[in-house]
């Protein structure tokens, strides 16, 4: 299977994304090659996830110092504000934007694009292992609910994926953990309107023969009400200081549902979608997105009004931890050194 | 407009309906002649919402007497067992069978043809006075906010309005009595997946130039938490003895969202959708559809498992009043005589 992004040989001037936008009909390579194309490939989600947001930003930088002759500080301040408006809510790509526009602004013009090239893979790369860790560092939480009753049943949101990152995925990554080491998971996959990336989710974990059940978001509040969810992860686009997060709109309900019945809800993320600059949920932005994400355009007729938020946000107060690389914090304690 | 169900002239032989499968793209009348037609409308959803449902039924009986020539005991049985197992959630269905079937068998064979006629009659109009007297009842809640506040925002899930009904709605009886008398009202219409019922609402809203923004149902927790939503107002399909509700799925995620966040949360229905044999809501039976109807059977590929439950249950602690013909009652005090 394509990986969600690669560079494309070893010639530094283009990278294939998987198009998010085609899956599960159709796993399509599309070959990016300026900065438009991939400021446009985060706009319209052909990739999404924020940590492969993140990477594909930092490989667009990368793309538009090989696409310009011009490496300097004002050229490199474009690009990057370029893709620094592409969304909004997901903290991980300004995190790799300035992480990267740090590393080149230290270097003369021209070893800039080498280094973007370099920077770019090294972020990748980082998450892969970031996310491992993740895996790893979430698997008990897994295996004690499954010595205990047999198995475990798993609800998730959105896709938290291999699909949104560089590898592992962050929600999935102790699932996968689980499943590879024997234990019996199963996943609840919930379709994640208006956009449908639960179908994301079904697909990979297909791909790596997790049994999993995919549901109408409507529908998983009854599934913990009737004591067949044992824990929720998902993943997150920004957690603010005290721990508010930011995810994929309908998080939030979850959360609640799983709070009223007792099933511990938890955060899986690299440490860099924390904001320590944002105090709380208030503070982050919520993406509102085209009405016609929707789909109704035609059913509906035109003048019927539409929203459509990208994201909501969890208080700090309904997560029983985050998992990162470092360690499961409390959401209140996320400024601790790692455990 | 059609009328969500219709005698089809004087002459006592069929019935018109409404066939809300196709709505909001196209609206069709539906000519039903015998029983299987009745029960199959039910079935598909042509015909949807606990109230129209047990109308339905009613004309179903009609239909099933007019067709055969035997009016026996066990012929009359027959036909409301067949009604009886169409859908198993909505109690209405049986509170109308066990009426007429009453009404009946009081009745010499040779009169029970044209007596199942007048009370499927009887039961439509009284849904429609029932139904206007929940509007009358329910006005005070939404004009004391407009008083407030210069405008009311309300929220509703699925389609509780006059096309669930023989006339007015449930939910939505309130809202079209404040449009008419004046207040500012704006609805928050939640999609409703799998089925997309918010779709029957926003296109009932907007016949009645009810001003509404459609939303996918992930997103409401975050407009209450934005304080963008005022009272929570829902339909039923069961209220158990102890006031806990059975309604379209994803009801127990609104009502969840609405406590957290302060915002009053209603359900309004007539009295006949209280089960006061069902002492909560362990006890009613969850119907679980067809998992064609989430439409993912080409995308997500065969082998998918798919969950599919049409209804869930939301706690008597999470309901601030429940609306009915013959007042305002708590939820735990729906045994009380009228106010």
């Amino acid at each position: 299977m394509f990986p969600p992004i690669t560079e494309d040989g070893l010639t530094q001037s283009a990278v294939l994304i998987l198009d998010q936008t085609l899956l599960p009909m159709q796993a399509r390579q599309v070959r990016l090659t300026t900065l438009e194309q991939a400021a446009q490939a985060i706009r319209t989600m052909q990739v999404r996830g924020a940590p492969l947001i993140g990477v594909t930003a930092a490989y667009g930088v990368a793309l538009g110092l090989t696409e310009s002759a011009d490496h300097s500080d004002a050229s490199l301040d474009r690009i990057v504000n370029t893709l620094a408006q592409t969304r909004p809510t997901a903290v991980n790509l300004h995190w790799a934007l300035a992480r990267i526009r740090r590393a080149l602004s230290l270097l003369p013009a021209q070893d800039r694009r080498a280094a973007a090239w370099r920077e770019a893979r090294a972020i990748a790369a980082e998450d892969v292992a970031t996310n491992a860790a993740i895996g790893r560092i979430g698997l008990p939480l897994l295996s004690e609910i499954a010595q205990r009753k047999g198995s475990v049943q798993v609800m998730t949101h959105c896709n938290a994926g291999w699909l949104a990152t560089a590898g592992h995925g962050t929600a999935l990554s102790p699932i996968y953990a689980a499943h590879e080491t024997g234990i019996a998971v199963h996943v609840w996959v919930s379709e994640t309107r208006p956009r449908n990336q639960g179908l994301l989710t079904a697909w990979e974990l297909e791909q790596s023969g997790v049994p999993h059940t995919l549901l109408a978001d409507n529908a998983a509040g009854l599934l913990m009400m009737q004591g067949k969810v044992d824990m929720v992860i998902v993943g997150a686009d920004r957690i603010a200081a005290n721990g508010d997060t930011a995810n994929k709109v309908g998080t939030y309900l979850k959360a609640l549902a799983a709070r009223a019945q007792g099933v511990p809800f938890y955060v899986a993320a690299p440490r860099s979608t924390i904001d320590f600059n944002c105090p709380d949920g208030a503070a982050i932005p919520i993406e509102e997105r085209s009405a016609t994400e929707l789909g109704y355009g035609e059913a509906v007729g035109l003048g019927q009004s539409i929203t459509n938020p990208a994201f909501d946000i969890t208080p700090t107060t309904l997560i029983d931890g985050i998992l990162t690389e470092t360690g499961l914090f409390a959401a209140n304690e996320l400024k601790l050194p790692a455990p």
